[in-house]
């Protein structure tokens, strides 16, 4: 029986050309990551369900990828029972859904033989049963960092350079480093009289740039926020507008936590700025809030300015992410890199660098078996060089030969024939310039670091 | 409710001293790879049920982890009918049980992209329900380099060279490739006039290093091979005992396509004799049979002569991959390294190289704001210049600090106190040598390359 080669809808192959474009991205990241004292742990794909149920909401949950368990699994199983029910009964494995959690399991599990603080960073794919659409998969790379164990503030300046540094590198040109903190509000918060509707002021505030004032207001309203608090609230728009935290102070100077994120922000904003950013604009945003569940302090979000793509960078401290798994008190702070956003933006403005080899440097023709051997034992030395190099694997027409070089990309094309058999050179063919030349081995590399 | 932090059985966090070993043996795989012309390709963990069942025979079906359905997976779901068969009515998706049926997917599915002969590698985790135990696990990397479009034997003397190549980069000093040829089974099973029971009178040869000759002859009178038959096939045993194809091409003159064997692999093995290996000892192997599936020509098998561990390196030649997907008359060959298993080898022989960085270059103690922020103005340097650096986060006892450093393994500690933020020195300590120098920031390049 024949089966329809298809991938499953919101996954993706990817080819060479895709792969080493990728390469190059994840190789920029993990360079940064490291130059700032990283080192890279992984997890694996499958966790325990009960490690990832009820940590990404009741939302999170509906979209964990559950694992069948093998054998007779309806053995003895209520089958009267929901949907949900049954699963939890015959699953009891899932697919990682993003790095944090599996970071949090892996840092309670191995506590003993880690060294606080500790900084890990983690370049792996997560799996979600998102309804898939153009930019929005089911299997998809995150790239994290996070430091636990420690409260210092000089993290969230080392993420700014990060964040700065990687994406120069990547070549964007323009992107803003946005950064608010849960503390402030928290404060703001506080003094709307309102300390226990944090997360209802803040999810309608963090709609402001799409919805506008009005809108989120109305929405405040809805949500049982009094007038009074509102107007307190209303200062918030126009510090939105100036990008600046004048007047913050004021409005938070009686909330003992608001003023202390405005301690942390200051700070952090001075330093960052103090040492200098190559291409990002650090900005402050009153009404970046971020999922709320877990951050306690700095959130970053990153945005590129030349392309309209969302967030394409993430982050934040937090005071406590592995009291769940039996180990409190362990404060950190982390970022991630939207790889397919960040993607998207280098296709887009087609910042990717010239020379990303998926193809070999050189490829021979094969004329028989006797030449063929001779181009064996030349690949073999120009290998030894540091050079990719193959042989067309039959003694087909040059033409046929010459199309697969071409249509491959591959720049030079050695023949070996009779002729060169006996004077023990190559005929090295450059199909960019269109040249032809003949050389000895020896004089290969210099040809080749002429380019 | 707090979860106990613990992975699955079968599964495994990797920490960084172990990321660093894994990584350092793809890299080694991948480079040589590369070098052949090999380029990267990925495909998702997960594949439509389809794709997967019925490719490994009824024991590697059960085998599948096979991923639930989400949603109301239960609803009009006969609850009365076997596991099996509800199994395959609430899973549409299933992981990645190997690289090779998901590459004959690739294949046929993106064949109007690729150019044959397609050469491609791709080094991914595959997931299998076996149980687990020492050395064998549920999830775990696959190294594979197939070509698929050519009949050319070129390929498999360049695969022996790769297992060379690999192996010897990577340490190993004594190991065998052993070599064995589909057709030459064929044609023993057809001079011993049972051409249908090619896989009973393989399966039990394949035994023969185990069990012995005698019990190898036992099996094969249970699987009902005739005396006359077990008279004729009794030569292997002196060939398999020489390591020599001595006397085969006589026992196998009337067999067309066990003379067809002989011929491809003298000639391959000619070739890779001529051409020259570094450390590998080419055998043949005329027991060596593996899964005899989809197998039609060359097999290989790489064993390591320092660990008895079991075979490191797998791989063969087939006539017909893609065409369960539609794609006919599809000729390759492929091999696979066993990460695993010579990451095991490679930590029994201790062969690891000694400059596998996980930790950064240098630390720098904190004393405090001023004297910290001085360190990231001189860390954000030492970066540029291509150095990993990084900042003990608080001022808190140098003791304390010193520890740290010294319990992570870094080599480097960075003091800046008072008198070097006047004298805009650094005073570098070396923790390996015990000695401590003052100076400046453009002397560090010069003191680090001294090591």
């Amino acid at each position: 029986m024949i089966t329809k080669p298809a991938t499953l809808k919101g996954t993706r192959d990817f080819l060479p050309h895709q792969i080493a474009k990728r390469s190059y991205l994840f190789d920029t990241i993990r360079t940064v990551f490291q130059s700032y004292g990283f080192a890279p742990i992984e997890t694996p794909a499958m966790e325990k369900s009960e490690t990832l149920l009820g940590k990404y909401g009741e939302e999170g949950d509906k979209l964990l990828f559950r694992i069948l368990n093998n054998g007779d699994f309806m053995e003895g199983v209520d089958t009267g029972a929901s949907s949900a029910s049954i699963a939890s009964q015959i699953s009891k494995r899932a697919l990682r859904y993003d790095l944090t959690v599996p970071f949090a399991r892996f840092v309670s599990q191995h506590r003993n033989e880690l060294q606080f603080p500790f900084k890990r960073y983690q370049i792996q794919p997560v799996w979600r049963a998102d309804r898939p659409q153009k930019g929005r998969y089911q299997e998809f790379f995150q790239c994290d960092a996070d430091v636990v164990g420690s409260e210092s503030l000089w993290h969230e300046v080392d993420f700014i350079q990060i964040f700065d540094e990687v994406l120069t590198r990547l070549g964007l040109k323009v992107f803003t480093i946005k950064m608010n903190n849960r503390k402030i509000l928290a404060g703001l918060a506080e003094v709307a009289g309102h300390s226990d509707r944090l997360k209802d002021i803040a999810i309608s505030l963090d709609k402001l740039d799409k919805v506008g004032k009005e809108q989120v207001i109305l929405e405040w309203q809805s949500r049982g926020i009094d007038q009074e608090a509102i107007e307190k609230l209303s200062a918030i728009f126009a510090m939105k507008e100036k990008k600046s935290t004048e007047g913050l102070r004021a409005l938070l100077a009686h909330s003992e936590i608001g003023l202390m994120g405005m301690d942390e922000l200051d700070q952090v904003m001075a330093h960052a700025k103090a040492l200098g950013l190559q291409s990002a604009k650090l900005e402050f945003d009153i009404t970046l809030a971020r999922g709320l569940d877990y951050y306690t302090g700095a959130i970053f979000e990153v945005v590129s300015d030349e392309v309209a793509i969302g967030s394409i960078c993430g982050g934040g401290r937090y005071d406590d992410l592995t009291g769940i798994f039996g180990m409190p008190d362990m404060p950190g702070v982390g970022i991630s890199f939207g790889a397919d956003r960040i993607y998207d933006v280098l296709d887009q403005l087609q910042r990717w660098p010239a020379d990303m080899m998926t193809v070999p440097d050189i490829i021979f023709m094969n004329f028989g078996e006797k030449e063929a051997f001779r181009c064996m034992q030349v690949m073999k030395e120009m290998r030894k060089m540091g050079y990719a190099a193959e042989l067309y694997p039959s003694p087909v027409k040059m033409k046929k030969q010459l199309k697969y070089a071409d249509d491959r990309g591959i720049r030079y094309v050695g023949l070996i024939g009779g002729e060169e058999l006996s004077s023990g050179k190559i005929t090295l063919k450059d199909m960019q310039e269109g040249s032809q030349e003949s050389l000895e081995l020896d004089g290969f590399k210099e040809r080749m670091k002429r380019g």
